[in-house]
């Protein structure tokens, strides 16, 4: 993609409100642009980030079984007054009515939703167990809005649920959706501690968070680096240093950015909105749910607190918008804007992602803001370039050669 | 995918309000469930054929260098109010109130929100033209919901902006996406007729609407097989028989399906919500607008009501949501089991989208289902099995052979 038609405003300041080092960079590299408070538009740099973040969850999810649909946003109210929560759910659900004064909600999660599809198709243990998804965005009315995407009114998550015949099968989802939350995570650049939790506004019998350690999370957790063990502070009552409850090694203390979130529910939401099956023995009985809960836009901010500096982010190589950044030091010269578009042209012919920074700005503009977005490959096509030579940095090892153009796809 | 884990809930009957073919047979293959009137669950099955729509989206207009963003659905009013659509539009915009009494809408379209992102970066023609488009859910109070996904409440969109500096520049956008738009509805098996049409809500100087004819439709239109020409009924006055008025062949007349519209904006929403640039003279104009709209639920729709008899679906090859279906007559039979899975292992491995029903159930369930469900290839492994040979379908021509399983790649 050529950069003057991306789209990608880079900004010298960041807006005022920015608080953290994520919310300052995605506004400066042009990912994001705040519309209200906590409601944002991915700009295009930002939301292909979204979208590697989306096929990493797509890819990690098939390897389950899980299947994806879609469920609406607006929810009608006789669903939420079923389960309960209708009353119970306090100003964070936004309510409003339609042209008729029916009361409707935006969704800030789906368990209503996804009963009322299973219940009505599903009466059999033989048609069990179901694991179904979807990416979706989701409302909630935070009282106080802040630190960019990590607590947004408007935000996109992946949220699945589980519906078993028994409490084993329950068990056996419960622990595939763990182990592949750590790698879908991981696959994003971020390491990720599991943290026992309360059940909340979700409700059920257990539920896990995943907490990526960082200086602007919002809880405080005690956890060791030897093992993985990890505990809300609150809870685990250690303090720094403290011989660590598994393994002996002293306890470390941090904030923690909760990115996922896991519910054994149980069978809270089918038994009130009596979503039941024939089993094998004749009897019926209440589904055995699960729910899932992921946060992407939260993945991408947290993603970006962890792999970056003030000055500038690194993408994780498998959620990076591109792979390569081609910035020539000259476009008006003749050798090495012909050079830059003949790499570019191979390159993406090769079904590589590419970036050519094909603005006639300033070498320090272009490599400023080069800096600034964070493509993990960088090509400088400048003075050798008669010579067909170019400079390649690998900005993870911050290695520089230069070297000929033949020689590129090796370096990748 | 293996039938039993995709959930394909497919119905003997259709639900009662279903009154148009499309409608029930999307109830019915277990493409879509309704949540409330004009709100559904787009199931695994129908979310796939979306997704398909999308890819071709996507792919057709990165050609024509249009950069994807991520708009949010909630809309604070001060941007309405500065176009001046907050008071105009009717009951059809939903509006609600944040927590603090903010008045918010959710977008039906999203010409206030691009403008607010554009005209905060971009100051000089240097940096025009661009085209932005987001694929989104959209919000419309109708006032009767009705046909399925035809006239939602909440529906899935592409809508992409243009910013130009001239009016010349905006016709070649105008053109490109006109032409763009025609290449992806032939994709997705649609042939489409332009109309020139009102401006409506949306305001601006000229507008096209792109028509699939069908009996379903809303419009009546005149139309010619013999050239391009189209036209709303009530504009043209001609009846069916009357010669064309371009190529003299004789009119037809039929209902029309709306899938897309595209606008010639002109300064409507830059004027009023001052978004303007410095041209090369020095001088400050309001940008250019185009916006051009594609309803991808609506094109889903459109497809099935096309694309079908009363008892099933055929879908078009490039938005099928699998390429191939296997159906083991008998999946207790062990040499038939085997050579199921033998294939359906076989083509996943080769990249092919392929359907494996592994349903214990008869063989008529399950040809009735493979028929509603409408996989375009199919391939039946029976009684044959046990010498590797296998019955392979090709829907499109409902020519039926017995091949040697090592022969399917060449069928396909």
């Amino acid at each position: 993609m050529k950069q003057s038609l991306l789209f990608v405003p880079t900004l010298k300041e960041a807006p005022k409100d920015a608080e953290v080092k994520s919310h300052k960079l995605m506004s400066r590299a042009g990912l994001i642009k705040q519309v209200a408070a906590g409601i944002y538009t991915y700009l295009p740099l930002g939301y292909k980030v979204i979208q590697n973040i989306e096929r990493i969850i797509r890819e990690e999810l098939e390897k389950i079984d899980a299947s994806e649909l879609l469920m609406p946003a607006l929810q009608p109210s006789d669903l939420w007054k079923e389960s309960g929560r209708w009353e119970k759910y306090g100003p964070e659900l936004m309510r409003l009515q339609d042209r008729k004064n029916r009361d409707f909600c935006l969704g800030p999660t789906h368990e209503e939703v996804i009963v009322q599809v299973v219940r009505d198709y599903v009466n059999s243990y033989k048609k069990l167990p179901l694991a179904l998804y979807q990416i979706q965005t989701k409302f909630r009315d935070e009282m106080r809005p802040r630190f960019g995407l990590m607590r947004g009114r408007e935000f996109i998550m992946k949220d699945a649920y589980t519906f078993s015949a028994t409490a084993e099968d329950l068990d056996v989802w419960y622990k595939k959706f763990s182990k592949t939350y750590i790698d879908i995570f991981k696959r994003c650049g971020l390491d990720t501690k599991i943290v026992n939790s309360d059940v909340g506004q979700i409700g059920g019998d257990e539920a896990d968070e995943f907490m990526v350690m960082s200086e602007v999370g919002e809880d405080s957790i005690t956890y060791c680096d030897m093992c993985d063990y990890a505990a809300n502070q609150e809870h685990s009552g250690l303090v720094e240093g403290d011989p660590c409850p598994v393994c002996g090694a002293p306890i470390k203390v941090a904030k923690g950015i909760e990115v996922g979130n896991i519910f054994k529910l149980g069978t809270k939401y089918s038994e009130s909105m009596n979503a039941k099956f024939i089993d094998s023995d004749g009897s019926s009985k209440p589904m055995i749910m699960g729910c899932y809960g992921l946060g992407i836009s939260r993945t991408l901010m947290a993603s970006v607190e962890q792999h970056s500096t003030e000055s500038g982010i690194l993408w994780p190589k498998e959620i990076s918008p591109f792979q390569i950044h081609i910035v020539p030091v000259n476009l008006k010269d003749e050798f090495q804007r012909e050079l830059s578009y003949e790499i570019y042209n191979n390159l993406r012919g090769k079904g590589i992602e590419v970036l050519l920074d094909d603005r006639y700005e300033r070498a320090g503009v272009k490599f400023k803001d080069a800096d600034l977005i964070g493509i993990p490959y960088r090509i400088i096509v400048g003075k050798d370039s008669g010579e067909g030579k170019i400079e390649f940095i690998n900005r993870y090892t911050d290695i520089k050669k230069l070297i000929n153009k033949t020689d590129i796809l090796d370096y990748i």
